[in-house]
């Protein structure tokens, strides 16, 4: 009887549309390339620690539950905000993990992800070279942000660009309709705390039949409150509907976030990161004050990153692509990597997967860089567009019935 | 040379995202019942008073293009808030009115809105008979808010409740997946100023795979902040994620709107509407106050609205239908009338369109009945479930351009 070779993997961190195309990736391929059992961590690295796992064959029957799967936004498995402790605070917890991991026999572990997961596969992949265990550890780039260094994207960045620029094309509409002989400015607050990916995405609403939003303020850049005044004011001499996009995590000069100013409370998270809303309500009390026009803030919310009836195929494809090609890297024997995504070409549009050494990705930031915002800092360049519009293109339908989007969701 | 016949056509109100498809139903019927200009007033009344106006003709080229029309969201002729002044305070609006309709030879005059329009139907098919006018006045139901009398539904309210129950099951899929090991409350606002209508519309997001939300609370019934309180403690006793639905309209048993507790301020409408927003923000901060757990606050906002690329195709074509039934009803004779749906069978699912005295319609509201919500006033019966689901059947793809929906826009 040859060796069983089983291969377990969980999804962490902020969900999106397209995280369980990834889980499907990793599923199919680790069944293709002869692993015998694929477990499925429930809610992460924590439920692990529980030892709450299940086996996925008893999940995944048929070739048209994976699609369905692929088409299931939010993690099927559940997901956790874990972080583990370094490996000298506190080696049990350690302990635990391998101890779980060779009691099912696993090869390789897999861990879908953004930054603070990638956290993850740095500390189990070190700990498993220093204390010999040869089991791999390889990370899958997820995170609605696009924030993750070193790979072009981030699968989920795109269907939620996809999500939000339809979303903010419908908006512009709704509100050009209902100014006439008035004027109303409408300010729609997008998610991102330090890195204005989402946003920017807001400006693919500018088409032929579209103006898209008239100024945009990424978290990259202070936020000068006088100049955004004066740039409204301006704009309302020329046309009645002004819409506004606006990251969450805007900040003002001195350091204060905008949301602050409205003196609201504000939850922190188990990463010390706090949560930011009221951005949008704040701006938009602000303008009337001092214009006197009739405003409304839009936060698109959760939406954005659970909207899967919205994604793009290139998305849902590439999420697909990233999570089968861990499991070929850690059968081929990498370990301490996450996979990341080239752009093969521009026009047309072509990308592949390769990996890249996890050190290098964990708890850094890819921020908008400087020069694909207007010199004003109110609007994004061409540059930005050009790099964003591939990945919002092709549907995915969802799989109706009785009406409403079907879902895969655990027995 | 035989006479002209001229139809002319407005939009009002709110928009929604079928509100459409009712415009290209009143333009393809009257090409088609042989009026020779189909005018379309932009914003309506208030800019017909303007002299503001389109020959339909030069927007709509290609039967392509019509069904461009259909898929688009957002009133196309742009939208007003105009409410006529009373015939004897200010007959000179009337007369400039009947002025511009002579001028341009209209014979029949539709307008497609809400409650607030019926009234301006009412009103000029009233001046018209008083004043031996011979234009025919005709109304067309539209509203998501599904509040006009008469009518078994409106139009625009399918499509709302269709985005409303896939986006509650997005949610929902997303907060389950966030919660091992913790409690998390997440609290949806839906529209609904006095009409729960939309806000029972998520539990249609209870099905075969999903609870759906867990309380549903609309603004028919006095809000008991105590037993809310109580009805959460228990549910999670039970289970980590609750979702709560809460129209935006709520009210204490002392008649203060929920979101006045939490002190923003209030816009004021045309109408004398108050502008409600903040409720869930402020249940959300009620609840993390008193149990301590995470909560979050999610307001579907205008996307309910606008969010054509979720329409139902029941809706859609019922839309279309009205639209048609008006310019059918005009051509024969009829005026100070609103068409209304009738339901003809329930299984399978069949309506009608006929008419209805306009004046038994406008400046009324009509509410969920008490028997649709349960005993304890925190979820709606199978009864209300059944009425609602039959209208959000069917799918109307968006024509997708470069990934995004198309419009169809003012030239």
């Amino acid at each position: 009887m040859t060796k069983k070779r089983n291969i377990i993997v969980g999804q962490s961190g902020g969900p999106t549309s397209v995280i369980n195309s990834s889980l499907a990736g990793v599923y199919k391929t680790a069944k293709e390339r002869g692993f015998d059992k694929v477990y499925g961590m429930l809610h992460g690295i924590q439920g692990l620690l529980d030892e709450q796992y299940v086996d996925l064959s008893s999940q995944i029957h048929t070739d048209m539950e994976l699609e369905l799967l692929m088409r299931t936004p939010s993690a099927f498995l559940g997901s956790c905000r874990y972080k583990l402790p370094e490996i000298h605070d506190n080696p049990a917890v350690y302990e635990k993990i391998f101890m779980i991991l060779d009691k099912l026999g696993i090869e390789a572990f897999i861990y879908i992800g953004g930054n603070d997961s990638m956290d993850t596969i740095k500390k189990l992949s070190d700990y498993a070279i220093i204390k010999g265990h040869n089991q791999k550890f390889l990370g899958v780039p997820k995170t609605i942000d696009n924030d993750l260094a070193q790979t072009d994207h981030t699968p989920g960045f795109g269907s939620a660009a996809k999500y939000i620029a339809a979303s903010t094309k419908e908006v512009i509409r709704d509100a050009l309709c209902l100014t006439y002989n008035k004027e109303m400015i409408t300010i729609i607050e997008i998610m991102g705390r330090n890195a204005g990916w989402l946003t920017g995405a807001t400006a693919l609403s500018r088409t032929e039949e579209c103006d898209g939003p008239d100024l945009i303020y990424l978290p990259e850049l202070p936020f000068d409150i006088d100049k955004f005044l004066n740039n409204v004011k301006e704009l309302l001499k020329k046309k009645h509907s002004i819409v506004i996009a606006v990251s969450e995590g805007i900040k003002l000069m001195d350091g204060r976030y905008v949301c602050e100013l409205s003196g609201g409370t504000n939850y922190v998270d188990a990463f010390g990161h706090k949560q930011l809303q009221g951005t949008a309500a704040y701006l938009a009390s602000f303008l009337s004050a001092e214009i006197g026009c009739k405003t409304r803030s839009i936060e698109f919310s959760t939406l954005q990153r659970c909207a899967s009836h919205m994604a793009s195929r290139v998305d849902i494809n590439e999420a697909f692509m990233v999570g089968g090609a861990a499991v070929k890297a850690a059968d081929e024997g990498d370990t301490g990597k996450m996979v990341v995504i080239d752009r093969v070409s521009d026009d047309p549009y072509m990308s592949a997967a390769s990996t890249y050494d996890v050190h290098l990705i964990a708890n850094n930031e890819k921020l908008v860089p400087r020069n694909w915002v207007n010199q004003e800092g109110n609007y994004i360049t061409d540059d930005f567009i050009n790099y964003i519009e591939p990945l919002i293109q092709g549907d995915c339908q969802p799989f109706m019935v009785n009406g409403l989007p079907q879902h895969l969701v655990l027995k």
